[in-house]
C-alpha cells in the first residue's frame, strides 16, 4: 500500500511540473504575440503621422479586425470560450456539470482569441480567460498521465472520494497556476484562486497550488530572461518607490478615501457590466439584429471604443496611445505629474509622457481616463470573446488611486512635515493601493494586495494597502455580489 | 432574520476589531517590557567590564533568574502555559477537549512568563506562546460578548452547527491575529495559522483572520510609532537590499543548496528536540530528581548556554553578545563580511560588528554560532517556561544562509558577470533565504516566505525564496515530522 501512495505522489508531482511548466509556455508566448501585435498597431500608427484619415483607418480597423476575427474564430470553434470562464470555473466546482466546457477545443479557442484579444489593445483582461486555459490543461493533462499510469483515471470521471486527488483538486491546481502564471504572481495566484473559486478548501491543495505556481512562475520568467525582454527575475510592473518612509501616518485617511471610494466604484462597475448584459439579452429589434449578425456587435464596440481614444483625436485627453500595459507601468511611476506638468520633462520619463498635455491640466487627463475607461471596459468585457476584467479594472484602479495621489501632492507640495522628517507625497504609491481596491471591490477578494506586491515587487505599502482593500470590500460586499457571481447570476 | 444576520455580523467586526486591538497592545507591551530588560541586562553587562569575574556572574543570574521565575509562576499560576502552544491548538481543533487550557488563568502566566523569558536573551521564540495568547484572549473575548448579546453563547460551549461562528471560528481567527501581530505579519499570520492548524478550512474565516490580523498588525506598527521606536510605520527587520538585479540566475543552485541543506537541518532539528524530550521522560534517578526540583533544570540549562556565550569567554568567537532581534538585523545586513573583515569598520556597521572577530575567520564564527545555537535552541525549547522554536530556527537558518552568501562572496569576490552586467552576491539576501527555508523546513509551511517578506520589507527575492522554502518542505516532510506534530506525538 505504502509503495502504492509513494508513486501516486510520484506521479502527483510530474503533473504539477508539467501543468506549470505547460502554462508557463502558453502565456509566455501569448504575451509575446500580443506584445509583437501591438508593437505593428504602434509602428502602422506612427509610420501614418502625416495622414490623419489613414491613421484613423488604421487605428480603428486593426483593433476591429483583430476583435472580430477572436470573435469570429471562438464562434466556430468553441462558444463555451467566450468570456472570463472564472463564472463557470467556480459553477463547475460547486458540482455542476457544464457540457464541453474543458476540452481542447475550449483551449485552442480560448488561446487563439485571447492573443488576438490583447494584441487589439483593447480593455480586455488576461486573467480570468487564463485560469479558464490552465483548468482545461489541467483537466486535459490528468486524463493523458491517467492513460500512462491510472492514477487520474476515475477521478477525471466520477468523483471518487477513495481517489487521491479528485476533479475538484485538478481544477483548484489549475486555476492556481493560471492566475500565477499570468502575472507571474504565484502567491496572490494561489490565494486568488482559492477566494474566488472555493467556500471551504483543502490545505494540501493550497500546497500543491503553491508548489505549481510558484514552478509556473518561475519559467514564465526564466523564459522572458532568455528572450531578453528583461534582464533579471524581477516583477511584472516593478516600481522603484523609496524604501526610507514610503508613507507617514498622516496619509492614512487618504488611503482610506481610496478604499471607501473604490468599493463603492466596484459595485458601480459590477452593476453596469450587468446592466450592459441585460440590454443586451432582452428581445428586441436590435438584439435579434445583432444575434443574428454576431460581428456587429464586437465590431461596434471596438468602432467606438478605437474612436474615442485615437491619440490626436479625443484620446489625447485621455492618454489614449497608451497600451494596457504602458499604462499600467507609467501610473506606477515615480514622478509628481502635477510637478513636472508644464516644465521640461525630465529624464526617464518614457511613456508616462502621454499624461501630460500641453494645455489640459493633469487631473482632467486623469479623470477623463478614469471615465471614459470605467464604461469602455464595463462594454468591453461583454463582448463574445475571451476576456477577464481583471486587468482593466487593476488599470481604472491605479488611475483613480493616481488622481487622489496627485490631487494630495498638490495639497501638500512640500511633502508632510511629521517628527522632523518631510514625507514627501508619492502618487505612485496612491495609484498601486487604488489597483488593488479597485480590484478587490471587483472581484471581492483581499488576495489581489498580494498580487500588487508581486506586482510592483514592493511591499513597502503593505499596511495602508490591506486597510484600503479591506475598506474596498467591506462596501463592495454590502452592495452588489463579486462582478463573477454577478455573471453567474445573469447565465441562470 | 435578516435583521437577526446583520446585528450578528455586525457584533462579529466588533468581536474582531476588540480582538486585534487587545492583542496588539498586549504583543507591543510585552516587546517593551522584554526590550528593557535585555537593555538592562546589556547595561549591567557593560558596567561591570572591569572585573570579569563579576561579569561573567551577572551575565549568568541574570537569565537564569529571569528563566527560574518564569518557571515557577507558569508552574504555579498554569502550567498549561508551558510550552509553544501551536501542538495543543492543533489538538483542540481537531476536536479534543484540553482542559483549562483557555483560561484566564493560562494567559496570564503565559504572558508573565514569555515576557521574562523573552527578556532573558536566552534562544526562546515568541510566535508560539503568542498564538495561544491570542486564542485565549479570543476564547474569552467571545464569552465577554455573549453575555451582552449572545451571539457566541452556544458556540463556546457547544459546537453548534447552526451557529454563525464555532468554537473552531474562533479559534483559527486567534490563531492568524496571534502570528499577525506578534511580528506585524499580518498576511503571513494568515496563512501560517492556516497551514499549521488544519486540513480543512472555511474561506470565511481566512477573511475575518484577514481583517483582524491586519488590523493588529496596524495598531502594533502605530503603537511603535507612537513609542518613537520606529520612525513610521515599517517592517520589522527592514532590509535594504538593492532593487536593481538582486540576484542572477547563476545563483539559483546556491539558493536550491540552501533549501534542500535546510531540509535536512530542520528535520534533524525536530529529531534532536524529540530526542531530548524523550530522555527527560524516561524514567531514571536523574529526571526523577528533576521533576521533584522543578527549577534546576531550567536554571542549569540556562547556565550553561549562558556560559557558552559570555561575551569576553567563547562567546566572541560566537557573536554571544548578540541578544536574538540583534542577531537576525545584523545577519540580514547589506555588507559582505568577508570583505571587510581586517580592514576599518565602515560606518553604519552597527551590532554587525560583532561577527567581526580580530583573529579569527568570518566562517568560523558563523559557523560556530550555527552550531552553538543550534543545540542551544534544541534544548531551551524543552524547558518548562513558555516558549516557542520559531524565532530561535528562523535565526539558525538565517546564520546558516548568511554563511552560504559568504562563502559565494568568497567564490565571486567581483560578483557574477552576465549580459554584460555585474551581480554583486549579497549575502543579506541569502541570510533571509536561510531564515525562511529553515522554518519551513521545520514548521512544514510554505508560508514561512511570506512572513519573511514583511518581516524584511522586501519581496525582491521572492522567486528563489519560494524555490528554496518548497524544496526544504520536500526534504523535511519526507524525513521528520514538523515540529508541532513531533511534540503532539511525544505528549501522547
Amino acid at each position: 500500500v505504502q509503495r502504492y501512495i509513494v508513486t501516486k505522489l510520484g506521479e502527483d508531482w510530474i503533473f504539477l511540473v508539467l501543468l506549470g511548466l505547460t502554462m508557463a509556455l502558453v502565456s509566455w508566448i501569448m504575451d509575446y504575440a500580443s506584445a509583437k501585435s501591438l508593437q505593428v498597431y504602434k509602428w502602422m500608427h506612427g509610420e501614418l503621422s502625416g495622414n490623419v484619415l489613414l491613421q484613423y483607418l488604421a487605428w480603428v480597423t486593426y483593433p476591429m479586425v483583430l476583435i472580430m476575427f477572436a470573435s469570429l474564430f471562438c464562434h466556430l470553434v468553441a462558444p463555451q470560450s467566450i468570456g472570463s470562464g472564472i463564472p463557470e470555473l467556480k459553477t463547475i466546482l460547486r458540482g455542476v456539470v457544464l457540457k464541453e466546457y474543458l476540452t481542447l477545443k475550449a483551449f485552442l479557442a480560448k488561446v487563439v482569441g485571447l492573443t488576438a484579444g490583447l494584441g487589439s489593445g483593447m480593455p480586455v483582461g488576461k486573467e480570468g480567460p487564463f485560469v479558464h486555459i490552465a483548468s482545461i490543461c489541467a483537466a486535459v493533462l490528468s486524463k493523458i498521465m491517467s492513460i500512462f499510469s491510472g492514477v487520474y483515471e476515475n477521478s477525471a470521471h466520477n468523483q471518487d472520494l477513495l481517489n487521491p486527488y479528485g476533479y475538484t483538486d485538478i481544477l483548484t491546481v489549475g486555476c492556481a497556476v493560471g492566475v500565477g502564471c499570468c502575472f507571474g504572481t504565484p502567491l496572490g495566484g494561489v490565494l486568488f484562486s482559492i477566494e474566488v473559486t472555493s467556500t471551504y478548501f483543502a490545505v494540501r491543495n493550497y500546497w500543491r497550488g503553491y508548489f505549481a505556481a510558484t514552478f509556473s512562475a518561475f519559467i514564465f520568467r526564466v523564459l522572458s530572461v532568455w528572450n531578453k525582454d528583461a534582464v533579471t527575475i524581477t516583477a511584472l510592473f516593478r516600481t522603484n518607490f523609496r524604501m526610507e518612509f514610503p508613507f507617514d501616518l498622516q496619509e492614512l485617511p487618504a488611503f482610506a478615501i481610496i478604499g471607501i471610494s473604490c468599493g463603492f466604484l466596484g459595485a458601480f462597475f459590477v452593476y453596469l457590466n450587468r446592466q450592459v448584459v441585460m440590454v443586451m439579452r432582452r428581445q428586441t429589434a436590435l438584439t435579434r439584429f445583432l444575434t443574428k449578425h454576431r460581428l456587429i456587435y464586437p465590431g461596434a464596440v471596438t468602432l467606438i471604443i478605437a474612436t474615442f481614444t485615437f491619440p490626436p483625436g479625443f484620446g489625447q485627453f485621455m492618454a489614449g496611445e497608451l497600451m494596457p500595459r504602458e499604462a499600467i507601468n507609467s501610473l506606477f511611476d515615480n514622478f509628481t505629474w502635477t510637478k513636472i506638468w508644464g516644465t521640461t520633462p525630465p529624464p526617464g520619463l518614457g511613456r508616462s509622457s502621454a499624461w501630460l498635455h500641453p494645455r489640459v491640466s493633469v487631473f482632467v487627463i486623469l479623470l477623463l481616463f478614469f471615465v471614459m475607461k470605467f464604461w469602455m471596459s464595463a462594454i468591453s468585457t461583454t463582448m463574445p470573446i475571451p476576456s477577464g476584467a481583471f486587468m482593466p479594472v487593476f488599470i481604472l484602479g491605479a488611475a483613480f488611486g493616481r488622481l487622489v495621489g496627485e490631487i494630495m501632492a498638490t495639497l501638500f507640495p512640500n511633502g508632510i512635515l511629521f517628527d522632523g522628517i518631510v514625507y514627501r507625497i508619492l502618487p505612485g504609491g496612491y495609484a498601486v493601493i487604488g489597483a488593488a481596491a479597485l480590484t478587490g471591490a471587483v472581484t471581492h477578494t483581499v488576495s489581489t494586495a498580494v498580487i500588487c506586491f508581486e506586482l510592483t515587487g514592493q511591499i513597502s505599502h503593505i499596511l495602508p494597502m490591506m486597510v484600503a482593500v479591506i475598506l474596498a470590500n467591506m462596501v463592495a460586499q454590502g452592495l452588489q455580489p463579486s462582478l463573477y457571481d454577478s455573471i453567474i447570476q445573469v447565465k441562470k
